[in-house]
């Protein structure tokens, strides 16, 4: 269970990391849509392990095949069916997995709950699951920009205590894509790329913050109660792999102010509508948008797979120590960048259809 | 819609802060479990505003109904049906409210997404809403105490900058209710309490931050991918009213940790069981439960309705100042911890019944 | 489980037939429609016992509350909770009840599901628990009429042999109420009052037939594939209690035809309309509305309480006899058509904004 | 949307009858069965076109691929993914339909909904969309055979105005499966077998009844109120394509006893059992399973191609006339036993994992 998200725009994600194949089935995608898998790739290759110097060496093609819900190049709004093949390559780096559990990996819980697990890699808990993530994100997207205007732009905030100075409501795409850590600003860029190398060269590895800011929001998006835009945000972020906390607007910083600093106070713009004077909301008010940019923030831990040795047990329960073979990946964050980017997309995405159906009708 | 929560155990809520009630159904519980109104008013009670000097002064009596579900002290299996009636009283305060925004409240989100509002007070904004929360989460509380010896300790853990020191492993409830901010700290707690009465003579407000354990939580409870455990404890905590934030074990802080001071290694221990020397993972890793305690935090943003001047807008788009009359809550704090333990026990009773079945659970 | 139906316009029931009380929370109403107590009270005094001779004699007030969802007449967009107090009368009829399981009903498979049993009356498989249905119909019916012109009617086709002539097409509420069996086809009507009199009068019971028709569906309201109209047409109409058989439009009859004669040819009308010549798809090709009239047909059982003695068994294994004390409701069919109505029109509104949340966003 | 059927075993089909595949996720199988792609294909030959001279004679070979969820020949508790690639054989038959809407086919009611259409065939109206759900329902099978000891049994009861004679106590698959109309009644079966070959030589086609037992489904097995057995399986059975009508025990017939003739008295059997004399409840009562036969029968209409020439509408708006070209398939009910398998075996397996858990039933 637990491999479905969303309502009206419901995605249902399939594969291990070894196997025949990862993939995603889209329901609930709006008929006549342009939609190519080029475009779908594109998004793949910034998920990509392999990329650049500072993320994993393992090259991954990942190269996606739609298989059912486009005809001559529009959606059909039927179930758009996404798959990528697994290389199913078997590294020597993985014979050791099969007997000890790698500490901070999902190994021992996935045999806790289910009594068997694919042992030649992190199975479901693997990165490689948000393959089918980024894919639908990508539709998501394109959703939301074409219908709405809506614009998703996330990027590396920080590295460790590497902060960028970024500004969510200007940032441009170009500006993220602009180098391979993906953090807009330039100068603290370099330096994370530098602490990135050196950390993975000592065989360890460090995590970091993933801003992320949805621009042009309508007014009235999202739900009250259990479903607050902010509740299922929260929710999309923290089932990344690795992710251990999520922000909204002023976030725990916020719980430093009295209420007459956090408040965001009213106005009318020029063009006579309601604005707020700060953000300090994160464009969400009761779970409902107010039509000032979203923005959110994700903690991702660092990467547990290191090359550094450490205590762990087998699975007959033997202690042991365990040292990850091979080169490994230093660092999340980069790669992390478009797995928030479609978190976000597929929530608001599943809004946005939900509240044209409940409100538009009257 | 989104009023509902929870797949096998499933609650759902009703009620505006003003009108008939507030209440929840429950759906999902399992049969032949003992439960009383009083054990739920002792809940509400502890939810309530006005049970001490430091909360809104507004007597609530909130006192609790049970329409269905329960034959002869006993639950049938069938919806459990919950209400309190609201007193229905309509001060004046609340006049001005009719035509004002109030900053940082959702009245102009709730007006942009139905063209309608309760003008009288939140309506389902409102903390009011909770109380189907508290009360469904008391039964939950039960349910996991009995069934699976799970407890849930929620508390205070930090007001604005007063932070309390509290080990998570040994809190008790006890020790949480020995003084009316909820912080185990006794000494940060006359603190805290002090810093509350001051900024609620200021006509101001505070935050801070609610820190909740969840102990004796089975190995292997929770699903992989979207509903890991702690995404949906995510969900379930930032759907509460004030929340800005949420974190699972090392959370932010953990980000500033390089992979080998941040992995939990294994070790086996006197009872041939795998325990983690360290609990940085929060319980949980690939969202299943790893049998060490579950610990997670909330932001919770200052009450926003304060007494001093704040910009804000009419109904009809006009600027205005506006000050709230009367007295108010100047920290939502105390009564939040509850409200967090009550989500908590909501997502993992759900976990429960989905891992172990809805009848064999008894 | 089981106590929610509907995705968008989704119902909640609560209540045994003995106990505080039943009722219903709706969720996805859209705002601004303006209902009354009244209108809700309306329907549910069709569906009442005790409103004509031919019905079970028991006087059952049924008089509803709005608790929720409704301001100044109007909906708020947030949940509708509507109550209805048991007037907790346990007849002495009942206490034999307690002990020995009732034929055909539901008694002993609540037993064997739960392990405990509200024995004062029929609990959640009494007929009493579709007053949250009839009432959230209510509110269903008036969605669909005001913002699609949809409508919905309901009759008596059939009882045990004896079956009305009736033209879908044409019929009206008028004719469907001007008799109390319901069955708008006078001279068959008649007839049927007076068989189930006689029936009544030998402390026997019978069955028969309700027809439903919803005029004005909107071509391609529906869903493909599980979701088909008369899937969850299907699934609605089995939900209700004593239910036996589903059909749509020519039902099993059109087994009996060849594909010539089945199937039902294109025109163009006179406003330039696709339109079928004939109508045995009832409305419905593929799981979506052709806009022809959607026609149904569902099967209700004699009912199952009967004067006349019958084998049974107690809760404690031994064989006995049983005979139903007091008067009985000889005849379910004339309460049974704000029932079936009811389903129609809650799976016709669900879908109905279900739809346009898909497709009106592009 | 719509294309998820199913809460704890929930399955979500994919692929129009033309493109890149056709398939299925199976979300919810418990770990550790052992699965292998034979036993799959083994329900699907029984499904495929072309098996024998009275169904369709187009070869599709529908050969499965496992792509996730199974490792070493064992379910791993994840998503199974099986995929059945499209020949994507174009042929001119269809060339006409680009233009033509098939009479009672879904052909105009897609365009209406969705304003495009894959014309190359019925996409996702096609009974190629059921390759998934037989897919599923031989894992569906197995588990519920394995864990439970339940036998779910289909057959052809009726063709057209040709009844078998079938007792659904002691029907075997080797019965069903002995002759290719698969009705267990070997007289019977000849002259349906003679039947449909004599109308399809005329380029016409019939419908008929497929009868279904459910065998030692545990007593308590449902849930009440909505989500009832009945109706899920009416549910499941009507979103069939062509499916007319639904039957549960006596079905419409029912509706011609009395109450003291319909009614199910209860007796002790020889193991001490709570049993009934009769079973016109056919195995539920209340919604939940009472340890008797499930039995339930599926209306299906005659197929809608037919290559006698019809009356029809192009999807610009002009009249014209339509006979499907090449050969066709003139009864689907052989092939429709497998189907109405899959959907109950599909209900039955979700209800006993909602009611005995996910990962208990092992």
């Amino acid at each position: 269970m637990g491999n479905t998200f969303g309502h009206l725009f419901r995605i249902t994600t399939f594969g291990e990391s070894h196997g025949g194949g990862v993939g995603v089935i889209i329901d609930g995608c709006p008929p006549r849509l342009e939609i190519s898998a080029a475009e779908i790739q594109g998004e793949l290759d910034r998920r990509r392990p392999g990329q650049s110097k500072i993320t994993t060496p393992r090259k991954e093609a990942d190269s996606c095949e739609i298989l059912s819900g486009v005809f001559e190049g529009k959606t059909l709004g039927t179930p758009i069916a996404i798959m990528v093949r697994n290389k199913d390559t078997r590294p020597q780096d993985y014979d050791e997995m099969a007997q000890k559990y790698r500490p901070s990996h999902a190994d021992a819980t996935y045999d806790a709950k289910y009594g068997i697990r694919n042992w030649q890699g992190g199975g479901r808990s693997s990165a490689r699951e948000t393959i089918g993530r980024v894919a639908a994100g990508a539709i998501a997207k394109k959703i939301l920009r074409q219908f709405a205007n809506i614009e998703i732009i996330g990027y590396v905030k920080r590295i460790k205590d590497l902060e960028g100075v970024v500004d969510p409501n200007t940032v441009t795409l170009e500006q993220v894509e602009s180098n391979i850590v993906r953090c807009p600003d330039a100068e603290s860029a370099e330096r994370m790329i530098e602490l990135i190398e050196r950390i993975g060269q000592e065989g360890n590895s460090i995590g970091g913050v993933v801003e992320c800011v949805a621009r042009n929001v309508p007014k009235g998006l999202g739900e009250p109660v259990f479903d607050k835009l902010e509740a299922d945000l929260a929710k999309g972020v923290m089932s990344l792999p690795a992710s251990k906390g999520f922000e909204i607007g002023s976030g725990f910083a916020g719980t430093l102010l009295t209420g007459i600093e956090h408040n965001d106070e009213f106005y009318i713009d020029d063009h006579g509508e309601i604005r707020t004077l700060t953000n300090r909301s994160g464009g969400i008010q009761g779970g409902i948008a107010n039509g000032e940019n979203i923005v959110l923030r994700a903690a991702f831990k660092p990467t547990a797979t290191i090359r550094k040795e450490q205590k762990t047990v087998t699975q007959a329960g033997e202690e042991t120590t365990l040292a990850a073979k091979g080169r490994h990946d230093p660092c999340v964050l980069p790669r992390a960048v478009p797995m928030v980017e479609a978190m976000v997309a597929l929530v608001l995405c599943d809004h946005l259809l939900r509240h044209h159906g409940q409100c538009r009708v009257i």
